[in-house]
């Protein structure tokens, strides 16, 4: 039988052994997360599984089953500083519980392989890489553009991950785990308002969101606040307020496109000149690739009428991308079985956040995932929360659609 | 007979001895500062002249005449760093031709007496106080407030003053310099696009525009890029940039009115998150003080019609601010004259930014100041630059503008 509560309380376990007064504190490559893990391991013990790591620092669990070809299970252990008691942790103990389960109900040998995956880093807080343990799965490593990152104390990434046993040079071989492989489930915390206002408990996710994320730059004239007259001002801040609000409309006309403006920088910046250097940011986001363009295309054009309007100029660099990635029809079919089965009601949803399952997704193996409310939306700090019912009916439905789903890779 | 071509030669003298590649270097307290005024002192060695510098540390030259009665000529030697080569000590050097021009033409003893200041700090640039000399001398020194000012160093500015031979609780003693003065003149660069614009080389400043500067926070909430709908985010930034372009209308209603703002500072400002925060600074300008209140007033209620819609909240708080100073009526019309006695044409104008004149205006003497054209408008920087047949049109003029000025005291 799947024990909901064995979860919520390893749950409570780790958040003892691993968060502070301001919330948990595993991040990837430090000894907080190296004590997770430790512990992690610690629960494996009592179930005739192996397990290693692989050569990105990914944790693989294998409950060996007659078939050879294996459903996986997962997420990830590592928190941003300061994070939740949730985020990527449930979805690790619901894994395990869900291994637990199948070894139990087939006596250490069910009919195919049950996996389960912790991924190294995906948070990527520490070096600014997220999803850095799937990608490298996926096959996706960008190891020299790596390398070199440093965090806050100028440590370097592949020092970090040297004191941790993972070569950089070799992240790439994490490949090899994806034989047999035939789907990939995870359970996450929605992170996001949508399914607390439905008041629903769980959602099935349709995909990750493409990304398009851009700094843009408005170049007027610096100019004296107290004499020069308004008309003959080139104000780049004025360029950038026209965009901030030109993006909203943009994003609106699609039901689930977001857009954000999160940093705008003045320079001089000072009380008593006009802007004459406006630098900002631009993140978008949808499932659908085509809207993506058509949101990137118009607020690019919008840029450039409202630099004109200003007589300033204006200057796109791109960030980062990542295009969107729709998860496997009949698995968010399974998915949505499940949950209306354990709840009586289902929702879909994108996500906006990455996750570990979009890299798995990449590589071409089936992928969805399941994801339950969070209480006010919030994430990523210690009020992150959702209500132990909600958890209860998370790990049920989990539970049922890794059942569902090894009858589909059977059958 | 006044000599424009000894003011331009002490001009290029001084720029020579107190700039480097990146402009001048005359910084308030700074060695160079000091450089500069020991170099001035020299000049005065064959006037007639007594000399003294008062406790504020502004430095007085006085060429006494028959009457105690005195007409002040004069501006300031300090620069911003990486300033341009008039701002200023155009002023303090076309006063010193003033002088000498009295002298040589009365054999030493004009019908009432001549001085020159040269006030200490009016750019404020180290220390964030502006007009620091000018004020104590108007009985406007604010002692307690700026006693532990500190510059970039950590150094207060009470130990800087010292340094140069200033105890900071005398200086409200400079007040004392204000007897017996009857009138003050001041010739300035525009710093501004107007003069050039209408191509007149030479403009009669009817005042100093007051000046509200606020800083105005909106408080929002900070949410996940990807994860947050746009129609329920509370974006700081979004009300921020409505006022931002709305402030421009405020301005423009009024023909002499500016509004501005300088700075926007996003919180958390990444990529990937709602702003929550957004702190603005805003400086409106006019020379009348209802139009500065209206201005206020509509700004104001905008913000908050602007954090309304966007379910957001706002501050304000007041970081400085100083009424409109006209200038003397009768000194405007002396000065109109000159200007067109000699160049053929006038424009009047007031000053956006502040100036020494202004607090000797608002210490109660009639004061007036007459603006060169500035090319581009640029000042404050190593570019700023006038013609050198305008700066000669201006020394003229200006000397024409003393003699009438003596003219009307006596008279």
């Amino acid at each position: 039988m799947v024990n909901a509560s064995r979860v919520l309380n390893n749950l409570d376990e780790l958040r003892a052994l691993t968060a502070d007064e301001h919330g948990a504190q595993r991040l990837a490559w430090s000894p907080v997360w190296l004590r997770a893990r430790a512990w992690f391991e610690e629960k494996l013990k009592s179930l005739p599984v192996e397990h290693h790591y692989d050569a990105a620092g990914n944790h693989w669990v294998t409950l060996q089953g007659v078939s050879p070809k294996a459903l996986l299970v997962g997420s990830h252990l590592d928190s941003v500083p300061n994070g939740g008691w949730l985020d990527g942790c449930l979805g690790v103990l619901a894994a395990l519980e869900v291994l637990t389960h199948f070894s139990e109900r087939y006596d250490g040998r069910p009919p195919i392989t049950i996996k389960l995956v912790d991924f190294a880093d995906e948070e990527g807080a520490r070096f600014g890489r997220s999803l850095f343990g799937s990608s490298a799965f996926a096959g996706k490593a960008t190891i020299e553009a790596d390398r070199n990152r440093t965090d806050r104390e100028g440590t370097t990434l592949e020092v970090a991950l040297a004191a941790c046993g993972v070569a950089i040079d070799r992240v790439g071989d994490a490949v090899a785990e994806q034989k047999d492989l035939a789907a990939y489930l995870e359970l996450h915390i929605e992170q996001g308002p949508i399914l607390e206002a439905q008041g629903k408990p769980l959602g099935v996710v349709l995909g990750t969101k493409g990304v398009e994320r851009w700094a843009i730059t408005f170049h007027g004239q610096e100019a004296h606040s107290g004499s020069t007259p308004m008309a003959v001002r080139r104000d780049a801040l004025a360029a950038a307020a026209k965009l901030a609000l030109e993006i909203r409309p943009i994003a609106m006309k699609h039901p689930q496109a977001v857009a954000t403006m999160g940093s705008v920088k003045t320079f001089p910046g000072i009380v008593t000149a006009v802007v004459g250097r406006c630098e900002t940011t631009l993140d978008i986001r949808d499932l659908d690739a085509e809207v993506l363009a058509q949101m990137l295309g118009e607020a690019r054009a919008a840029s450039e009428r409202f630099a004109a309007e200003e007589r300033c100029t204006v200057e796109w660099s791109k960030v980062w991308s990542i295009e969107p990635i729709p998860f496997h029809l009949r698995l968010i079919e399974l998915c949505e079985e499940a949950v209306v089965e354990t709840v009586g009601v289902t929702e879909t949803l994108p996500s906006g956040p990455l996750h570990d399952a979009a890299e798995v997704a990449r590589a071409g193996i089936p992928t969805v995932m399941m994801f339950v409310q969070s209480l006010n939306g919030l994430s990523h700090n210690s009020a992150e929360d959702t209500k132990r019912e909600h958890l209860e009916q998370a790990v049920s439905a989990f539970a049922s659609l890794a059942e569902k789903t090894v009858g589909w890779i059977t059958g």
